[in-house]
């Protein structure tokens, strides 16, 4: 760390803003270390649900600074030998339960040939002195993390693994003209935000069709502010992937979508025979 | 800046706090700035709503420090031609989509005779690399605001406008024994606050009718806990306007009232042969 | 305070985050002390009910570090004549309307053998120049935990006083093979946290019944791992107390309880003639 700059954390949980739980961990943070600068990610992804948790994390985590600590927490399994674990990549560690909730970053940071390292957390004189059976949060992660931002190396903190939990890679496949990915995440806005990347749409032309559900959507629209109101969009989301919108309204409501539901992008001239219904 | 202050950007924005979009904003704040003190206004404003924006920021901006930098987006022109701006005065520097969303600030900082100055953000040197067609909070906005808060004058950032976009000015007219205002804000606890300034009810006498659709409301109360339970009360708010609330209710939900309903204060004795409804 | 140690005021309100409310709170704190360190412990406890606001606190507080100031501001009585105070203890220092709201952090505090000291908050030099009256929080509350941040001794802000208000002692009675309490708060996740000490459980035995409602629920369950979706459970809460869920679904709605509602726990003979219905 370089002096005088504040080590940063960020917080990313389930637990919702009533009761006080994440405060909880930012006392015992703040506690460690008390100069730390904590950042809440978010605390209302959907109770115990670890792929939309893993989707936040992956698409956010770039834009912090070297050195940021991550500390997840969506853990159905908390209290059960599942293993809490740190890891630690140049850019940025990450502790959280080994449940798969950091799949997509591994995913990106191995893409980009960062070495990794993993530890299985095991060493109770870096957590609180009382731990709970179901609020690992307060009671290992928290002071794990305001440990790691002091600088206490990780080999410390337990020992080293190389099977992190992986999710079941998502959905995606390209054939000539056509590529079908699926919807990842959806957003406050009711946009369906697909794994398809914008680079790959080249090689279908400049006249794309997308189709999700009984939906078929022509044409990428540069802005939310192109076309009228109700309509859906295809656009391009901050992250460069393909994203389905409804023009000053919920895709997801107008078109009835889930995470996971396929998304299949095509060259305009493969659905001109298409006998689903269109939706522009 | 004076030495050991550590500089401080507010964040006002309707994207919610699940998708960690906020959090991204924050973290390429604090990479520019590491020492800068972040603090969040809102981000649960209606979506694409800019008259509630500009209540909000108008009604908090005078209570945080000079020298503040307020990031506002909310921004349904994202990717469009609007211009990204910033406006700085002596007490604090806004930055915003050209939207009108500083509508309020403006003629509050304007009535107070400060010097304003306002650049439009044309300078990509104080970006992110890349910028989104979509995110212009993180990639625009969230940049500038932190090189402003290491002190990068503002010229730097672009060239000077004069032409900042305004919204139309709310309802506001005084006639002898009357005064017709408008809803202008519906606050967490459904209370309707109005742009009646408190100063100007003491021209109607002391004994007051409030008039908001069917409802007539007399008198003025000191505090919520005056009247009994559902009973609408009209009291002057903490921003020193009239506004009505309904004893531990909603008074949106009791009035079925709405931002822009009229509002009109009148003595007491004019409304004597009303037939409207009386609440009371 | 220690040099290089920043202060900690955390907020605990019943404002929502819609309307930067809570927000113009930070602004005047660091206005005041501009290195303050400001962690939001919640601002969506239910509008203007004091337990639950109690039952937050005192859960929260212990995790915090010695001297942090707790300002608290669930406060339906604000412009009557309820008294603002301060309550310090070695621990930590508590600002709040006086009613009833630092009830159970008192009780812990004074079960722990701490001395405390209790000031009304009379002295505006502490305040804000000008005193809304219904956003104390704002006007009184702030700057006040500002200046206690600073070290502003807490007999400067007003006299002495050994009367705070306190809430009615919740429902505990203790008899030979019978525990019963109260359901105390209901979390996030619709878990019914309870007043009934984990430690006192096991004069009961190894095989409990708990009973809340129509519902009885055999057993402790180690995590919330155990057991079938929607069953219902009991186990120990994060603070040493029991309490129920429903796997994968939420108590509160499985078994329609409320704050209030007696939870009773029996060792498991005692039931077996019950005529009460089994939930497992």
């Amino acid at each position: 760390m370089a002096a005088g700059k504040r080590s940063l954390v960020t917080l990313t949980t389930d637990f919702g803003s009533e009761d006080g739980t994440v405060g909880m961990m930012k006392g015992v943070i703040l506690g460690i270390n008390s100069d730390a600068s904590i950042v809440d990610l978010t605390h209302d992804l959907p109770p115990q649900a670890i792929p939309p948790a893993a989707y936040v994390l992956r698409r956010a985590y770039q834009y912090f600074p070297r050195g940021t600590i991550h500390l997840v927490v969506v853990d159905p399994g908390v209290g059960t030998d599942r293993r809490p674990i740190v890891v630690q990549a140049p850019q940025a560690s990450f502790v959280a339960p080994d449940n798969g909730v950091l799949t997509y970053v591994l995913d990106d940071l191995q893409a980009a040939g960062h070495p990794l390292q993993f530890v299985h957390l095991d060493n109770p004189a870096y957590w609180l002195p009382q731990v709970s059976r179901v609020f690992h949060g307060r009671d290992i992660f928290a002071p794990v993390a305001a440990h790691l931002s002091l600088g206490t190396p990780i080999n410390d903190l337990g020992p080293p693994i190389d099977d992190p939990v992986r999710l079941p890679a998502p959905h995606l496949s390209r054939q000539p003209g056509k590529i079908t990915g699926q919807v990842m995440y959806i957003d406050h806005f009711g946009n369906l935000l697909t794994n398809i990347p914008a680079a790959d749409l080249s090689s279908l032309g400049n006249t794309l069709t997308t189709s999700v559900g009984q939906a078929q959507i022509h044409g990428l629209s540069p802005t939310f502010a192109h076309g009228s109101p109700g309509q859906p969009i295809v656009y391009i989301d901050s992250s460069g992937h393909l994203a389905i919108a409804a023009v000053n309204a919920s895709a997801q409501d107008l078109l009835e979508s889930h995470v996971g539901e396929r998304v299949q992008v095509t060259s305009h001239h493969a659905t001109n025979s298409s006998a689903g219904g269109s939706s522009d």
